[in-house]
């Protein structure tokens, strides 16, 4: 009776369900699923509750559930534990099943081979309709999509792919390769890289696509649900980079704290030592410092404008570039474009800066001619450094990029920091000319 | 023979070979299409050859093209013209095909009615499964993917989904309520926001999901290939506000530059207002500074890491809300996580930094006891300021969250500007402590 309890939920509800169990409990509940369903749910329970029920299940259970769940969800599974646990469990398999997860296991990590079903169904060119539906019948169960078949020519090489749609609209007496266009086929290889898969994905609108040795034999196919979790990957490993982290790899909440710190440090240490060069900047203009410390009042607010403006450009020239909208042959333009945006957007700030100095001077009531200028310089030296901003935010995507580099690795902050030394030159350069005479 | 040149091409490399021509020769190679292959390809061209195409092939082209692309593509189309460009193309469209237009148009944007095709299949519950696929083969040729059948009870109400796997693998006299599954629908409504509808897809690895209005009826079905499409342009969006901008909606490169201008002036200025705290801030310290400018030098350097750790705490923390991997209720994990964190990154720069200080005045030969207590003040308060950036960036999304904002919008660059601020506080009071009787 308990065990109908669950009848009408789907695998990955149930395996919502057990994850947010308590750990000894977890088992308890996973005991009381069918078989089958049991191994679905397996596949989709996270990391941490796929490795407590490894430990909670018995040897048979564990033993049952590895050899019959899906190769690619096992491959994520083995990947993740450590070497000396994987390889105890490997050995838990069956011949077939131990060649299987061996081979996938070799390919790299974030390559397709990671991804990749062997469970296909291959048809051959020269059968009728209704024979490969009555193969299918026979052969089919096993298989991870029935959306797409594969056909092969009398050397076993991939030679087309028939769709469900092809299947159930065709007449039973035609023959494969009437149907299947050769010239039209698309395909992956194991040693590709994830995004890549993703690119051709999306591009072609697929629900499966096949991966081919160098030989042009299939060994292998890659679902679209695994794509919109490579997608998810992606985009946090994008978003961590612009954010000047390495990329986690993991949960944030999961990652041990020593290596959340080294992740972390590399670019803050990277990015303090470049802006050592600001208190070398400082320095160097101490003598305009010591006649006019009010100079110094205005420094944070002026320069972190251009490290603002820049990190907007640099946001929109990486995405722009690796969405594929802008290639690098587009950098007069994008100059074209982000000098007069910055033109602009430094006359919205200093227009305010200006109105902001001579307010404050006025309402203290010391407004004299001094303040005035001090206003002036805020004013000019922040159409220059917004200016500045957005011109080396949108370049420097675009030189790393043409350098061969990855534009999109810490840029923003990496921008701020570079504005925020040249923003000093310019304020107090600024500042020099307007105030000759009067303070300087 | 000229029109078998393009036999071999599929639709989408068609769409880019035309897309890369210059406009006044589009229209000549897409007028060697065959008509069919003309539509699909036309589905396929970015939004400015579609334009270009359709002010250069004739209405009755037009026409052809307009009334049997797929509907959501077609959609996809009609929102971006003007309006009364979109109103003189909707014209020339069939009766049926008008108000199937003008249904989808009347979902907000971003909305799963606007990426909805209402070209599927529905059975009946009763039907056996041979009865079934003499359907499909009637009238299955129109429907926009035949991996799923949609079954639907005497009243029309969606009850259930077959798959392509399932009509395959039956028995020709079962009958399909022998086979669905009713309690497992996953259904979709077409005033949900695209974002869900991907969350939903990705949940439950589907290639198609259903649309129901309010009354349970089946109005349409989304298909997985667009979900990819919307997973990128969601990543656009929050790699955007990331960046503390306005989403965009439009390439880059497409924006007008007036609204380019605006979508960056507005944080901008905020930003910047926030910023002028800088100001205050060091106008009540400038008595100190006037005793010890050489406190200003540091200034930049010290108040930059803060503004630096805290970006990269808020775009863990962000990034891991959205993934659902933390939640509210997981602050205080978090903030011992980030109070460790910080400590050790403080430390790190602040050794860092003691040591710039105190190499620097040696190799300068001006080495004293003065220098070494400013190498202490600049360490100390780099501690202090990284630790209050990582507590800031890991602790106002969660804050934003909990208020009812979205946590995404411009936290990084938003989280530097108020680290700045206190980062000048924190080394004066400092400075204040180490260096008094000594410089101040
Ligand atoms: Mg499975
Ligand atoms: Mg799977
Ligand atoms: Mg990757
Ligand atoms: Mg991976
Ligand atoms: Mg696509
Ligand atoms: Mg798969
Ligand atoms: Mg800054
Ligand atoms: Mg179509
Ligand atoms: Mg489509
Ligand atoms: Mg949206
Ligand atoms: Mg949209
Ligand atoms: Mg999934
Ligand atoms: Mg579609």
């Amino acid at each position: 009776a308990l065990q109908r309890l669950f009848d009408d939920w789907l695998p990955v509800d149930l395996a919502e369900l057990i994850s947010d169990l308590p750990e000894n409990e977890q088992a308890i509940l996973f005991r009381l699923l069918p078989k089958d369903v049991a191994t679905e749910t397996f596949e989709y329970l996270d990391f941490d509750a796929q490795q407590n029920l490894l430990n909670a299940l018995t040897q048979k259970d564990v033993t049952h559930i590895l050899n019959s769940m899906s190769a690619d969800d096992r491959t994520a599974l083995l990947e993740e534990l450590p070497g000396p646990v994987a390889q105890e469990l490997i050995k838990l398999l069956s011949f077939k099943e131990f060649k299987i997860a061996k081979t996938l296991l070799a390919y790299a990590e974030d390559s397709v081979g990671r991804l990749m079903s062997p469970d296909f169904l291959s048809v051959k060119k020269d059968w009728e309709i209704g024979k490969v539906l009555e193969y299918i019948r026979t052969y089919g169960h096993e298989s991870e999509t029935l959306n797409v078949i594969y056909v092969v020519d009398e050397h076993g090489k991939l030679v087309g792919e028939m769709l469900a749609r092809d299947l159930l609209l065709s007449a039973l007496d035609k023959k494969v390769e009437e149907i299947i266009d050769e010239d039209k086929l698309i395909t992956l290889t194991a040693t590709q890289d994830q995004k890549d898969a993703l690119e051709t994905f999306k591009r072609y609108d697929r629900v499966a696509l096949p991966v081919v040795d160098s030989n042009g034999y299939l060994i292998g196919i890659v679902t679209v649900d695994d794509m919109l979790d490579v997608a998810e990957e992606e985009e946090t490993e994008n978003i961590q980079k612009f954010g000047g982290i390495e990329a986690l790899e993991e949960p944030y909440i999961d990652v041990p704290l020593l290596e959340l710190i080294k992740k972390r440090a590399g670019w803050l240490v990277i990015l303090f030592l470049s802006e050592m060069l600001t208190a070398s900047a400082m320095s160097y203009f101490e003598g305009e410092l010591a006649k006019a410390i009010v100079l110094a009042t205005f420094i944070p607010l002026v320069i972190s404008s251009g490290g603002n403006s820049g990190s907007q450009a640099a946001t929109l020239i990486i995405r722009s570039l690796s969405l594929g909208e802008i290639s690098i042959h587009d950098w007069w333009k994008v100059m074209r474009r982000e000098i007069l945006s910055g033109l602009m957007l430094g006359s919205i700030l200093g227009t305010i800066g200006i109105i902001r100095v001579v307010l404050w001077a006025t309402i203290l009531g010391h407004l004299t001619k001094v303040w005035v200028l001090i206003g002036i310089t805020v004013g000019c030296s922040l159409v220059g450094i917004v200016l500045w901003g957005t011109l080396t935010g949108s370049m420097l995507p675009l030189l790393l990029k043409r350098l061969g580099f990855d534009p999109a690795t810490s840029s923003a902050p990496f921008v701020a920091t570079l504005v925020d030394v040249t923003g000093i030159v310019i304020y107090f350069t600024v500042a020099s000319l307007v105030l000759k005479g009067v303070l300087l």
